[in-house]
């Protein structure tokens, strides 16, 4: 394994929608997972879970949670299936967002992650320890070679995540990632520049 | 600047609280803000707002921020400041806790992470549109040597901070973190081991 330059990682560690049928083997996932617990939290606490996802009651609940979230996309962003013949980056774009939905239940593994109820701590915050764990997560993967999508599907079928996983009531649903080995190639994401997005002091004084 | 390796970098961000009084240019700023935008945001929509602190105002809303954050948590973990004398490890960490409390107006930066509101989208699943971006900066960050502590100081002044940096109502403020040289040295993080925090299809099957 090589040691990639951590620019270059956060810089190229762009979605990945379609992927091989090589298997992810579990040394892997383990040693992303470890990145994942590098990451701050609260106080320390680490009031995180992952859960891996390879057997067929979670691939299930994924598959009816992609549908779901595939038909409020399609409403929200008006996005339809592009004719066959269309080679548009449009109609790629489109057709990979199809594909990872539609194949849910096959996809190569997938983490779902969990933060622990705090009760006295606003819903937001709590975000703060358990989404630099996924972003950890996300690198490390794109680090190794593997490609990963952070998707909705836990928001669109939590109650089948659940009952699927054996959730312990407390734990929240944080996000759901696929990954696999990419069927194509990492590249650059696509950002908006720092001073659209960037403050000195004052919102309405740019910086950057 | 050397280019260091991702996992090298993950798993050495430790939070760092004591800061050398060199200032932190503006452009390594930049450069950390522009890691951030590197991170995934839901649809790529990047709701973000990063707010840099170095001005007065902004100053004195996070020292109240801190002085409310310090009393709850000697409130909630029972944290006295330590004697001139003790030197144990325990009080070198509150001594550390105290120092950049205290020192909230005088920190040699800060940055604001905010996320716009979506009326339809659950406040934790907010913050997969915005904490993978603070932890891409925590990363570039220690990349370039500088530390971070990541503080929860915005939740205690929100009102404060909202005023003195012209924070628009539809804005959530999501973290804050100061930002500064380390005064000492970046080390290893301590967590929990994997197969604490890892489950294989049921939660109750340990993975790792």
């Amino acid at each position: 394994m090589s040691d990639p330059d951590v620019w270059e990682t956060m810089r190229t560690a762009r979605a990945i929608r379609r992927f091989t049928d090589r298997p992810v083997d579990s040394e892997l996932l383990i040693r992303c997972l470890e990145a994942a617990t590098w990451a701050p939290s609260g106080g320390n606490q680490q009031p995180w879970h992952f859960v891996v996802i390879t057997a067929e009651p979670g691939r299930q609940a994924m598959a009816v949670g992609a549908g779901r979230a595939l038909a409020a996309i399609q409403r929200v962003y008006g996005i339809d299936r592009p004719a066959a013949d269309d080679d548009s980056p449009k109609a790629r774009n489109a057709r990979a967002l199809f594909a990872v939905h539609d194949g849910a239940a096959d996809v190569p593994a997938a983490v779902l992650f969990c933060v622990k109820d705090q009760p006295l701590t606003p819903e937001l915050l709590l975000g703060a320890s358990v989404f630099p764990a996924m972003q950890n997560f996300l690198l490390a993967a794109r680090a190794s070679g593997l490609g990963c999508c952070v998707t909705g599907w836990h928001v669109d079928a939590a109650d089948e995540l659940r009952t699927a996983l054996e959730i312990p009531p407390e734990w929240h649903l944080a996000s759901l990632v696929v990954v696999g080995w990419p069927d194509g190639h990492h590249g650059p994401v696509r950002r908006k520049p720092v001073a659209k997005v960037a403050s000195l002091d004052r919102w309405e004084q740019p910086f950057g």
